[in-house]
């Protein structure tokens, strides 16, 4: 019944290590404890209760609570933290812990083992060091694009006449799990929740969201206000999908929008507008270009259009039009206006240009690129244009 | 367009605030600023993004950042938590923020709004103030119970044969969702991550797994190891189903379990020593009866039966046999070995005395109760027996 620890192979994990090390030394951390379920998962391909340590001169030693049975040759099985440091044998001067990810009180708990050393924050080194993907990262990232694609061109299918939002969104979901979606994603931080998917249709996009999410929508209560909100699906309405893309522990990102009947010119106009950033996105971002000059870019394609007023939101505007994604669908880069990113090789980006038509709903597309010294490389390929429901 | 912020009426929100009040004036804190999503819904009755602060003679002020467009009598409209002292007349000796729930950079953020108070933890705080219900809390407890009865009575007709458990889950889920469920359950603390239920077949429930539910099983992927993991359900197997009981952002939560062909009898005598379990305990729980003493009783019968090495797991043991319950799913009190929680009236607890028999799977009963003075009134009312699929 043992299990081995480590998922991945020797080499894998000897290339994530060094990016962390690399990123380590630039934030002049000594060592790292981490125990995030993302970094955790980042360095050994599976998710379990514990902690990594790294020290600098690249030893990594894994400390494991639970579960039982897993392979002792590489794991240390500790009862609670304060078992690691009569461990480990070396006492850094600078600990990295996870600022960003980690709750107030398990921070002070870690740093009380190795009290005398100042803190750094580990939340950035990982978030560095997984912003740029390895290969067998792209692997799982396009074999989730490919089971991804496979459910929107079955979407229309899905849609019976008279459906509401969120009717529709329960056969996409389950459509999702049977072609083999995880369901859960994981969210940096720990303020943004959503179930499954972003779906809303007609007037519900204007709806403001308290979540930097890039569309809105009222949500079914109070208690989760975000998506669909029972709206019933009507002729002269656009349906907008922006559906969970976890199939393999990493993620793609994907939006298509679907429309009942005859919409307005400018729905369309918008949405031909979004295709158009894709395409102009994607040629600027070469290797070494600016996030932030991307997102400008996009805001001026819209206002080119008279559209600059629906882009990313009406009544509320989101002030972003990209972002990394991979274990987590918060990675780096952001593509904003004060992002100080850089587009890299290796980078996995989602691009959702999106604009709010008042009155008939939301329009734009969603696509996960893998940056390459080639080019932005798609790996979400279904037909872009609006498609009809009937 | 413009919403009330606060949609609870004026008694329910001062019954709420009194028991926040109570529990500050215990824990000595002058003030508390609340900015977990749980917390701002239980003060209000929606999630935004934003912030309240309470002062121990019951003052409230509500600061939001997002969703716009929120009555702004009740509401001062921020772009940043910085902007909160200039707007708040009071210095707090002692200020309460949620150590166990907020990450380690938010709380160093918003103790730097007031830097000269000495922190105070608003977690234990709001713990103790949620984990008495309010009537109305109550009615939407019972208003998911209900709905959540109505899938399980549903659930034999939902399987097919030759299913596996993670096919016959995906049903479970879409009747779930059919019925209003939200989907999304909250789990206090940043390291548990469960989607929408936990449905194990045969030896999978002798799995162990990271997380600290009552039981296991592999998951489908290592990057959510917990739950289904493909086992196609065959006769001789249990089916434990352990289902998501969110629908008003108030959550019930309850198991049953189904069987295929014949089971064995000590898989039977264990689900009837489970029903055992729930009738003394309950009896047992007066108000004043102290949580850790109905936990040697759960594993005292277990022993008397014989089956103390099954008992809440078999290869790993889950340390505890019920938990509060409301807007998350891991409230107080905790019927645990260690607790030094006591039973007392308006408390919710999910009692969930389950066993592991190897080669057959999991058994064992839970329902949700609400704790009076007159006994344990159940809110998960559906049959008990081990249900046959066939």
């Amino acid at each position: 019944m043992i299990q081995s620890l480590i998922l991945l192979d020797k080499n894998e994990l000897d290339l994530r290590l060094d990016r962390i090390i690399t990123s380590m030394k630039r934030q002049q951390a000594d060592a790292v404890l981490l125990t995030d379920n993302a970094s955790l998962y980042y360095l050994t391909g599976r998710v379990f209760l514990g902690y990594i340590y790294i020290t600098a001169d690249a030893r990594m030693q894994v400390f494991v609570q639970r579960p039982v049975e897993l392979d002792g040759t590489v794991v240390n099985y500790i009862h609670k933290p304060e078992d690691i440091p009569a461990i480990i044998d070396s006492k850094p001067a600078t600990l990295g812990l996870e600022l960003n990810n980690i709750v107030w009180a398990t921070v002070e708990r870690l740093h009380a083992l190795f009290p005398a050393a100042r803190l750094v924050n580990a939340s950035a080194i990982m978030m560095e060091a997984r912003s740029i993907k390895t290969s067998r990262e792209i692997e799982m990232i396009k074999a989730s694009g490919i089971k991804q694609e496979r459910v929107y061109k079955e979407m229309p299918r899905l849609y019976r006449e008279g459906m509401t939002d969120i009717e529709f969104q329960i056969e996409i979901e389950r459509a999702s799990r049977l072609e083999g979606c995880l369901g859960q994603f994981r969210i940096a931080g720990d303020s943004m929740e959503l179930f499954m998917a972003n779906i809303i249709a007609g007037d519900n996009a204007d709806t403001p969201s308290p979540y930097d999410f890039a569309m809105g929508g009222a949500g079914m209560d109070p208690s989760l206000p975000v998506g669909a909100n029972g709206t019933t699906i009507k002729p002269g309405m656009t349906v907008m999908v922006d559906a969970n893309g976890n199939y393999t522990g990493y993620m793609t990102d994907m939006t298509r929008i679907f429309s009942l009947g005859d919409i307005p010119a400018e729905a369309i106009k918008a949405h031909e507008c979004s295709r158009r950033i894709h395409r102009e996105l994607t040629k600027a971002g070469v290797p070494g270009a600016k996030a932030s000059f991307l997102y400008e870019m996009a805001v001026n394609i819209a206002r080119e259009d008279g559209l600059e007023s629906y882009f990313m939101g009406h009544r509320q505007h989101a002030k972003f039009v990209g972002h990394g994604l991979g274990i987590e669908i918060n990675e780096l880069p952001v593509i904003a206006p004060r992002s100080r990113d850089i587009i890299l090789p290796g980078q996995v980006i989602a691009l959702e240009p999106k604009f709010v038509i008042p009155h008939v709903g939301a329009v734009g597309v969603e696509n996960t690129y893998h940056v390459t010294d080639d080019g932005w490389e798609c790996l979400t390929n279904a037909p872009e244009e609006i498609i009809p429901l009937r």
